[in-house]
């Protein structure tokens, strides 16, 4: 059976993937008096006179809302949100698996920006932190600010935050192998969506000067008007020098390719027209921009992919199971941009500097370590940047 | 320690009673080959094609949503969506302890009806059912008819009908100790509020032809306008007779009263003036309308509660674990009437003729196969009724 075969009917066998159980006996009448009614009234009696006490005695504190509403989900599309539960409910049981985060799948029927907005907030209550997955661009990014503005608790998207941590973790440690450093490398960024966006943010903050952004169209250019506001903020931070044409254009002499785009859009002619020490990120899943032996026989030096069948596998897992248990570890109000950053160097760091090799320059997404060390080092940066509430 | 210190340690403890665990294997980059990407592809493109199999590849079909607004939660009165969260996490552990239903706590901000109605109907793609919990009457009443309208999944507000079934199997068993017959008894009920409503309506399909109902301010009649429309529900459907008075009045010669009020609101003198062989359920919770040992001293012979301490406990547990169970198993679309009944009979059909005592009228909350007669009974009643769609 092929991976295909086996995930039906895996998912078939078990009738989907995440069970709710419980943390108490309820053996017997006592049980049921203290987990249920008459005992159950006090902490209710509790919480009503401090609010606060709501991450005391219930599960909010380590229940995050996996909230799609099935318009982007995978490369699959806008398949809607009966489709996309298998995918939040996988995202929900590897929050369980890398950092004991209690995640539950939710699927809006709008895709609405307000409904959904709105929706979220209504049900906010007994979640301690909301994971937008698999919202189409631009929606997404409008739909995670006005959270951000409502809500107390931390919002995260992780198709954009995610991915931006890390992409940005595997380059700074592909960088000093190639003995090149992020403020002097050209960066193309294929792909002006919602990934897109935050990859190029995330690497302007990391101190990357010369970024050139494309879309299926080509190069982004702020000269040249965008299709959607996201685009028109990507040609903002991007492109200084105004360049125009297609992505092999753009990758003439370029240091580094980042692809979170759709297969086969790169060649082998591309890649060789590369700088020196090429690194390539080629990361549309499942099939990337490139695969993995073309690009390195056609000159690129360091190449990752999102598969986990072969090296470097930049997977979103890397990052969000311990951005999150940080960020509830320390009842932040937020997930801002010093712990995203403090996200990627712990990862970055896993990997130490005498361990680095072309093609081991990002730890295996199954090392139960890395949640540890992501955690540890968003919880701190949650007290510094003081968006901490304990 | 007493219940309510035993219950504020249990809930601080374990931080809330609920989990979100995973029923498939994680261990190896296989798992997440067939778990997550790129295996969970296949699962979300069959419900693409066929929305039908979200029943097949995902945990829709056992899922239910425990839905409140926080406005009126146990006795406790109005105490908002975060202090209601211990109640609905013990709801929903209560579900899968007895019925194996997965059940997750929903909290709202909204005590708007028509936000609550449109939030949950958002959310309602990952749910196979809902159950709305702790919302003040009538508001309850006109959430639960528009969700039915609009949802393709059952709808069940359980302070209404799984109160009114406990209430009628307990019933059924009492008539056939004292030798009286449904549509021969006078009956009084107290409190008109939703439970109220959904007991006056039970009882009456069940055959009874004389109910007098009572609030606060005493008999309800249709000739004196009520302060809201479930009130109005009410006095049209009770009180022929046209009495007016007091509580007192209307049990005066009553064969049956049953209590879902407050506390302390029946006086020996009361059960005193009842007809013989009275039958008495008082189920303010968590102190009912006149205590056992009282009612029993002032002549009643059947006395009931929703305390676990005192025989006879009228308790809802007995009821929406297995109504879930079998609405979920035959994929009903709705919980209707046949269904509810045959959940009364199926309840009251557990204590045989010969085992029937005046203090064992109903079988104990704890009986793990009161869910599973409940459960067939109510599939069998969805296939025959027509809303099965298995």
């Amino acid at each position: 059976m092929n991976y295909n075969e086996k995930a039906l009917e895996l998912h078939k066998t078990h009738k989907g993937k995440i069970e709710i159980t419980s943390k108490v006996p309820l053996e017997n009448s006592n049980d049921l008096s203290t987990a249920y009614t008459p005992g159950v009234a006090e902490p209710c009696r509790a919480i009503h006179s401090n609010k606060d006490a709501v991450y005391t005695y219930t599960a909010k504190g380590n229940l995050v809302a996996v909230v799609s509403d099935g318009s982007a989900v995978l490369g699959l599309g806008n398949i809607g949100p009966e489709a996309a539960i298998p995918v939040m409910e996988g995202k929900s049981i590897l929050f369980k698996a890398f950092a004991n985060v209690d995640a539950f799948p939710i699927c809006l029927k709008s895709q609405d920006i307000d409904q959904i907005v709105d929706t979220i907030e209504q049900i906010s209550p007994v979640f301690g932190g909301i994971n937008l997955e698999d919202i189409a661009s631009p929606r997404c990014v409008e739909i995670e600010r006005k959270l951000k503005e409502r809500l107390d608790i931390p919002v995260f998207h992780d198709d954009q935050h995610g991915t931006a941590i890390v992409v940005s973790a595997a380059l700074i440690n592909a960088l000093k192998l190639v003995n090149k450093t992020i403020d002097t490398v050209h960066i193309v960024v294929n792909g002006a969506g919602s990934a897109g966006n935050a990859i190029v943010r995330m690497l302007i903050e990391l101190g990357a000067k010369e970024i050139t952004a494309c879309d299926r169209r080509g190069i982004i250019s702020r000269d040249v008007p965008q299709n959607n506001w996201v685009k028109d903020e990507i040609a903002q931070l991007t492109n200084v020098k105004r360049l125009k044409g297609t992505l092999a254009h753009a990758m003439k002499g370029a240091d580094v390719f980042i692809g979170v785009s759709s297969k086969d859009v790169v060649s082998s002619d591309m890649i060789s027209s590369m700088a020196n020490d090429a690194i390539c990120f080629a990361m549309a899943n499942p099939d990337p921009e490139i695969m993995p032996d073309k690009a390195l026989k056609a000159g690129a030096r360091i190449v990752g992919t999102g598969r986990s069948d072969f090296p470097n596998q930049i997977n979103n897992v890397l990052a969000f199971p311990g951005v999150f248990r940080g960020a509830l570890d320390a009842r932040a109000s937020d997930i801002n941009g010093p712990m995203k950053i403090a996200a990627v160097h712990a990862i970055a760091g896993l990997v130490g500097k005498n361990d680095l090799r072309d093609d081991y320059i990002i730890p295996s997404a199954l090392d139960h370590s890395i949640a540890r060390a992501v955690s540890k080092a968003v919880y701190q940066a949650a007290i510094d940047s003081g968006v901490a509430q304990i």
